[in-house]
């Protein structure tokens, strides 16, 4: 059989290989590194690579996935691309696999014993004991006599009444029609998995002999941009692993509303109902493999995510969140099996969503509050979620109000041509002084694009230098070499070709820098809209949690100073990283936690701004670096 | 195409069909009606004919159905015997379709409108309102606005909140993942049908537009021998129609012992289960067509039947019934939507089943508590259902305790050679003087055998006119010419050949009168039994109701004469039919009654017969006629 040679550009790795092989398969001959969340399906779009040159045979259906000009540039997927000539390729940085610096949590969790084990946070005092909802026990039963000759489920459900507080257990009919036989099979010892289900216990299995200790669940965070998964060991509650990913779902729409257009305009909710599922089920597989865990002891999920998301996840339409007056399905999602959703774990595994408020705040924020504990004390608090909406929750343990606002996938690493998650090599931290840039990278590597930290700092940087103006328009007076202008569009170079990974400079243009503004601009005004709202100024709120994928830490001065959050003490303001994740995970490994989830979400009043007049006159004046009102922002002081 | 001719007996019809044809086929063309409950799977067995004459290619895999003499007497199946050659068949009177006389109940029931519609029983006091626990509704929901844009499903649920006292409602994801589509394309006009399920509500299906009318439910009487259906309209409570046919387990054995042996010993559960499931989905199909409803539109089957009879029709393992310390897979079965055991209606429709007491109690003792009513007040009542096995229950609105024993099938039809069920053609009344034997039939029909009413009336004049004496034997002394001898054993004669409808003798032997002895033997002495147990002798029980499928009416002087029921004021005892299927149809129309049968199983203590020491001494006290202790008897004088 014919074979061809492949190149593989940066590292310039070459190798031979029959022809008909894929790039993908050529690729983990050369020990080319790349990633390939969906197995090579053509699915992920994770493995995309510029051919340079020679003749490569791209699978046409899989070309759905490129923007135009990556077409034109010659991007191909190489999981769906053969090779029948000799070829040259270039990796693009982020087609690689890199050990990814995943945003979890900006807290400390200290688990001890199974038994008292607690979480204990830096947000707050909320001591949450290790019960988890779904909970796996061996039994050891006494075998029936005339005497005490219960029914078999009678006298399983009779021990487990002793060692939970539910008043019944409800029973499949698949779990009854062989219990009898398994009982006498395996001398009457059985592990028997349950999970809390509408107020009483519901049994999900019950398995000859002890596997009581075979009881793992996975915590997900199903972001907009990033689907997160922890998994839990549910019989110590350590977490064991973390594992982040693209949500898929980009590829038909880089934000919510465009996903929806492309679910209700073309009818094609399936797709993007399967590309989170195929996400969570690498990263679940994934996960499984590392810790040397089977797939099928994973009993249970709980995902947090917003309502569109939850609505995908679940494959219902999101078509009505959308449209004026914004109606989901359901706010409230049930309890189901996992496998009813394409979710490959244990097949009496179940799924629980985090409940929803309203359309556009949905049970990622419920987990958050959750996380941070702003319904426990009577202190109010407000929370600050920054994803590709901005959602605000201002309350405490009486009441809890909130909104949200669209802000854009910017702060995660969307939307700007250089812009990418918080993973190695992406530019975290940026000062300019004299002209020059100094940065830092995730993982100290050479860089490969700007996360939402570094864009914080990077438009923070160029105003108090003096390098755009407090509209975000570039100064016409400064001549900065660093300062380049392409096809009418003006750039800053923040790294030179000769400094980054793949020998491009990474950029930041006007134009995206106009759209930082109005992202930041949106959650600055739906915080002073919210806080308006409930009558209470920014000086009432004891503490600020910040959230979202910004990076591994957020600049909270740099952030005030160009008007992203309220200018109040900066001790009052805490970073907590992922907390949609860090809610979920506690809903997994809590009743309590579980149970007041669905309190805070009845709790909650949404205020929806679209219908709220001072928001769009908010907004407008929140369009300047830091804001049209010095007085909002007192101790901002651009050094100029 | 070669034809043959086929000649049917007795009726003599001739008819002329295509090689290959079933006679089955044959049957249909020449107007002979046949029984045929499988619908020619030669599964039921119904449709046994006897070839006279010309060779048959009867099917070889059906013949298990048969008995060795009837092998030999050249019975074959209709359905499963195809045409070959010129045939003569003889149509045994069994085989032959009958308007049936179904025993349902003996209670009027009288329905008015569907909202104040009251039970109305001879038997009690009991109203039962008609409510049943699963509903369809019909809602005509207002448009979502800005103002009020709660989820789609809260929309409904708040207005199902209004009209039902559930707290909260569980819904599948199936029933949401089409929601919001369904909602606006049907313009806010839904029908949804819910359920009582542990406590709450659980919508089952949400059609588009009013189908609320469309709401049907079936009772079953699932009994060993019989297997009796109500139609019930469960939009205004109106029973429409009912339909019984032979449990066709039968042909794994005739007792509940021999069908556990057929499933236990070899391993064969699933035919057991699948003969049950047919014939309630042929009763459904059947009752279903007589009354021009759709089988889609039944929603609901509650159903009750012994314990052995509820596993095998959830396709649960009787096993450990069989054997001590007899422990039943469970007492409560689970709430399951219908389809999960092959039931053919509403896919969305559920099957309950009447929660048991024990092993050897089942839930037709609980629906026939219900139906009596036992329950409901503070007299101290008894209930003796006499089925295949005989179970008794004495107690009052604050204790029940029941007790069970095998009676065997004497009563129900089956065991002996003429017994049948009570449908047309069956002696159900005998009286014999000057040696001359007088019977009614049901439906005044030439005699086709004997049913229960008609044995127990059989045995009380035999010794009445001392052709047997008080222990069951002929009288040696007598010379009467009914009395002939075959094979070693004696018969008496109760219809000549020329009376029959077949032209043979119906008969009765000694050993099976002795069977009858013991059957009536362990009936009574299980109520002793009882009664000595909660120290509460015979005169002590306001009421004794007697359940049971012996006829369209019992004796009830001759059934205390044999010594088969107590000797009470006969006021005081009432024949009330089949109490399960009344009890059945109660649970399906009211979710007061369902309640009640939950509580009324709680409630009962059962008495394990074979570990209660006294029980042997009654049984073996009680094979006389009417008993060893004339005391127990005091107003049985025998005229002779």
């Amino acid at each position: 059989m014919a074979k061809y040679k492949v190149t593989f550009l940066p590292d310039n790795k070459i190798i031979e290989i029959e022809a008909g092989s894929t790039l993908l398969q050529a690729a983990e001959k050369a020990g080319v590194l790349i990633n390939s969340l969906c197995g090579g399906d053509g699915l992920c779009g994770e493995c995309r690579l510029q051919v340079v040159s020679g003749r490569a045979m791209a699978d046409k259906n899989a070309i759905a996935v490129f923007f135009k000009d990556e077409i034109e540039g010659g991007y191909v997927l190489a999981c769906r691309t053969k090779i029948n000539d000799n070829l040259t390729v270039r990796v693009p940085p982020k087609s690689r696999t890199e050990q990814e610096k995943i945003i979890l949590e900006g807290t400390s969790i200290v688990y001890s014993e199974p038994e008292k084990v607690e979480l204990h946070r830096q947000t707050g005092e909320l001591p949450v004991s290790f019960d988890p909802p779904i909970k796996k026990v061996y039994l050891e039963l006494l075998e029936p006599t005339l005497e005490d000759n219960a029914s078999d489920i009678d006298r399983i459900t009779r021990e487990l009444s002793k060692i939970s507080s539910y008043p019944t257990f409800e029973i499949s009919l698949a779990c009854l029609q062989n219990l009898t036989e398994k009982l006498r099979a395996y001398d009457w010892k059985v592990t028997v998995t349950f999970a809390r289900h509408n107020g009483i216990g519901r049994i999900l299995a019950i398995e000859g002999g002890d596997t009581s200790s075979k009881h793992y669940g996975l915590a997900i965070d199903v972001g907009t941009t990033t689907v997160v998964a922890q998994l839990v060991n549910l019989t110590t509650g350590k977490v064991l692993g973390a594992k982040g990913s693209h949500n898929s779902q980009a590829h038909y729409g880089e934000d919510v509303i465009s996903r929806m257009v492309f679910a209700c305009v073309r009818g094609s909710l399936e797709p993007l109902h399967k590309a989170v599922i195929t996400n969570i089920n690498h990263l679940a597989q994934s996960l499984a493999k590392e810790n040397h865990i089977e797939i099928g002891d994973i009993n249970a999920v709980v995902a947090a995510g917003n309502t569109t998301m939850s609505h995908f996840l679940l494959n219902m339409t999101p078509c009505s969140i959308r449209l004026e007056p914004y109606v989901p399905t359901t706010v409230v999602y049930p309890q189901i099996f996992a496998r009813e959703v394409g979710i490959e774990i244990n097949p009496q595994g179940i799924l629980e969503v985090a409940p929803s408020i309203a359309s556009y705040v949905g049970g990622d924020i419920v987990a958050g509050v959750l996380a941070c504990g702003i319904a426990d004390r009577p202190e109010v608090r407000c929370l600050i979620d920054i994803g590709t909406n901005g959602e605000i929750v201002i309350g405490n343990n009486e009441w809890l109000v909130c909104c949200s606002a669209s802000a854009g996938p910017a702060f995660e690493g969307g939307g700007t041509r250089y812009g990418m998650r918080a993973t190695r090599g992406a530019i975290e931290k940026v000062e300019i002084k004299d002209g020059k840039v100094v940065y830092e990278t995730i993982g100290k590597a050479k860089p490969r694009g700007i996360c939402g930290s570094g864009l914080i700092d990077t438009i923070y940087e160029l105003v108090r230098n003096g390098i755009i103006e407090r509209d975000g328009k570039f100064s016409t007076s400064r001549n900065d070499s660093r300062l380049i202008t392409e096809d009418s569009e003006t750039y800053y170079i923040l790294a030179n070709p000769e400094e980054t990974e793949n020998g491009e400079a990474i950029s930041i243009s006007e134009s995206e820098i106009a759209n930082l503004i109005k992202s930041k601009g949106a959650v600055f005004a739906a915080i002073k809209s919210l806080s308006d709202y409930v009558g209470l100024g920014f000086d009432h709120l004891e503490t600020i949690y910040v959230a979202g994928g910004f990076g591994s830490s957020l600049n909270i001065p740099k952030a005030i100073a160009i008007g992203l959050i309220p200018d109040i003490d900066v001790k009052r303001i805490q970073f907590i990283g992922n907390s949609s994740l860090a809610g979920a995970r506690m809903a997994l490994t809590s009743v309590a936690a579980f149970e007041k989830s669905l309190s805070i979400a009845r709790k909650m009043t949404n205020i929806e701004l679209s219908n709220y007049a001072p928001f769009m006159h908010e907004f407008v004046a929140a369009l300047f670096l830091p804001h049209t009102d010095n007085k909002l922002f007192p101790s901002v002081r651009y050094s100029r």
